[in-house]
């Protein structure tokens, strides 16, 4: 495998949902899910693998064991298959490596092992989950929730996208059956394993390709600070009771106790009343998103956050309010298939990532690792996310080192 | 002139658009001012006095010279009359002394007045102008600069409120006629004096009433702070460009710079992008509204404002742009009307106010001075402004004692 392998391949679907930001809009259900969808249809055909798609619209290729054509429901343990794979769709004007990386990697892989005349004992199986990113329903990780059972299939049916479609009927105008959804236990019965190749999101990782050790703690906090409107004119600074001032120093303390204690701490949203330029504002509201490597430091971020908060909210006669919009514990990957693959792959980086993946869900349910490839502008979610053609290289040959050590 | 005799009259207005809030809704030609407006006709016809409305929709109530029933037009200097009033119109959810506490007080002015027998020697006027506050169409002090010719007649008539509706289709709506709005410089020279009646609007006096010195010099900037966007969950703390730390850098940093300096500076308004949780902002933009009691110290205020954030930006690796929307130079009121006032009522306080008034627009166009009237709270623009009936009371006698010495 090198780059320029690598780049034929993945310069197939470089054009598909480009918006001319150069990012990509690429929703599920969408002409430009449509368009990758076939393109995975058609690689699949071309290395004669068996296309599914199940009951909530993830589509698989299956290298099916020899002579048997299939595997059927309720395989022994032995005969359970290797899932690999990841997702296509992105976030508004997201990077291109986000997810189709790891479709196309695993593509490549299978060619890698078929050249090298790999013969699996277990069905290897390619995955592309449906709306990965919540970019147009806004549940992250819905095809898997769903296949896991977390996300109610009547919810999903019901989420709506910004122009009022819902999924349903985006499903149905695509082809495909939303009365379908629901659980797929056995599904998730039959798999050994699953391993996702990911674009790193950060700049963590220093070495072309490395191994997760888990997703990091994280949740999401809904801060409102309150005050006096008063004019901005004529109030003497003495007597205001401004909320935008606890604000902002939130915004500061939220950086600085996560600099100190190691983890991710960021204010992205926030809202004024009555938000008027010449009146001191009334109320603000705003969302504090954190992360840390385990809860402990997650913990002590958001203590040492409130506290200091709620003291300047005394020094400005302010109120101040905290508290959890969604709070999801850490996911530690399956440690010996951790181990086996770093140990596999000559002791590359094993490493945390700060961002959710449909290898997070599906690891409450089946032995998941992850691959991730070298970013080296640590961009993400935005056009400038990348890898070099050389790492994705050696991404393809790190997974394929993997698939056969779990399935041959 | 006692506070139960103020607090009668006063009850006469305090039900029209008043908000369960406990917040006035009087904006400009909606049936809450036509209602105030009937009151002020009866009012004048109680006490005889000739109603007049002009062709910007101000209205007047005349004490005519007895026996000349109007002094005509170029009137002859010592003829020439003496204006009061104020406002009747409210910023939404305002409070209720914000202006038709000016025009109550004249009307017991002239009571008093007439009680002691006093026989003016010139014309004295109430007068009431249209949409002070700009709470409806958006442009302050509306009335009196359509009169002294500071904005267009054109313009005015375009002027949309929030449910779209111009105002000249208001104006016709409430039967008056839009097409005659437009500059009134023979009724302008035809004034001696302007005498606004006003309730203080901080707390910065500390006795019953004051004169007022000057409204401070003032301005706002939009200020713009780019970054780079990216996701909240995988940037390195080190990797980051968050325009939102420049930002809540610049809240704190306005707020310290006006303190030192003896100005203010509030940041009332913000919008982030994308303004989502979970992305570090690619940019903000906010509003900053300073104040000063003159243009060296508003000056020192934005200069070092300016260069703190800038480094600050340096810094954080942002960019940061800051430009004028508007800057009002300051008005310094008519200095031997001031004295003249100041001395009559036995050396009360001079102090300047922050705020924008009529008296403000009138004061290049006729000598101009203004009356205060103790806040106890010092809450303006809100249901919590107040002035007690005591002092309101002292308002009208003070109010009166001028009257009488500027046209008697």
């Amino acid at each position: 495998m090198d780059a320029s392998g690598f780049r034929r391949l993945w310069d197939e679907i470089a054009g598909i949902g480009l918006a001319d930001t150069g990012g990509c809009l690429r929703f599920s259900w969408s002409a430009a899910d449509l368009a990758l969808r076939d393109w995975f249809d058609a690689q699949a055909a071309e290395r004669g693998l068996r296309v599914e798609t199940d009951r909530n619209g993830n589509r698989y290729a299956w290298w099916d064991l020899a002579p048997e054509a299939v595997v059927p429901p309720g395989a022994a343990p032995d005969r359970r298959a290797v899932l690999t794979g990841s997702h296509f769709d992105s976030v508004p004007h997201g990077g291109a490596y986000d997810g189709p990386l790891g479709i196309v990697s695993a593509f490549l892989a299978v060619d890698e092992l078929r050249a090298a005349g790999a013969e699996p004992k277990r069905p290897i199986v390619i995955g592309a989950f449906t709306e990965e990113e919540g970019g147009r329903f806004g549940v992250p990780c819905l095809g898997t929730r769903l296949m896991a059972g977390v996300v109610d299939s009547d919810r999903a049916r019901a989420l709506t996208d910004p122009s009022g479609t819902t999924l349903a009927d985006a499903m149905r105008e695509a082809g495909a059956d939303p009365d379908a959804l629901g659980p797929d236990p056995e599904r998730l019965a039959n798999l050994s394993a699953f391993v996702e190749l990911h674009v790193e999101q950060g700049r963590s990782l220093e070495a072309p390709v490395g191994v997760a050790s888990a997703i990091w703690p994280h949740g999401r906090w809904r801060m409102t600070f309150t005050g006096a409107g008063d004019h901005a004119g004529t109030t003497r600074l003495p007597d205001r009771r401004d909320p935008m001032l606890t604000f902002a120093f939130a915004v500061l303390a939220a950086r600085k106790e996560a600099r100190l204690a190691g983890g991710l701490a960021t204010v992205g949203r926030v809202e004024a009343v009555p938000n008027a330029t010449n009146a001191i504002a009334s109320q603000v509201t705003a969302w504090l998103d954190s992360r840390a490597p385990d809860e402990a430091v997650l913990s002590e971020i958001l203590t040492g956050f409130e506290s200091k908060v709620a003291e300047r909210a005394k020094r400005d006669g302010t109120g101040f309010t905290i508290s959890p919009e969604s709070e999801t514990p850490i996911v530690e990957f399956d440690a010996s298939l951790r181990d086996r693959l770093a140990d596999l792959l000559g002791g590359v980086p094993v490493l945390p990532t700060g961002a959710g993946h449909d290898a997070g869900v599906l690891a409450a349910h089946v032995p998941t690792a992850m691959l991730f490839v070298r970013n080296p502008t640590g961009v993400s979610h935005a056009p400038g996310e990348g890898a070099s053609d050389e790492d994705c290289a050696a991404g393809v040959e790190a997974l394929a080192a993997v698939l056969r050590d779990l399935a041959c």
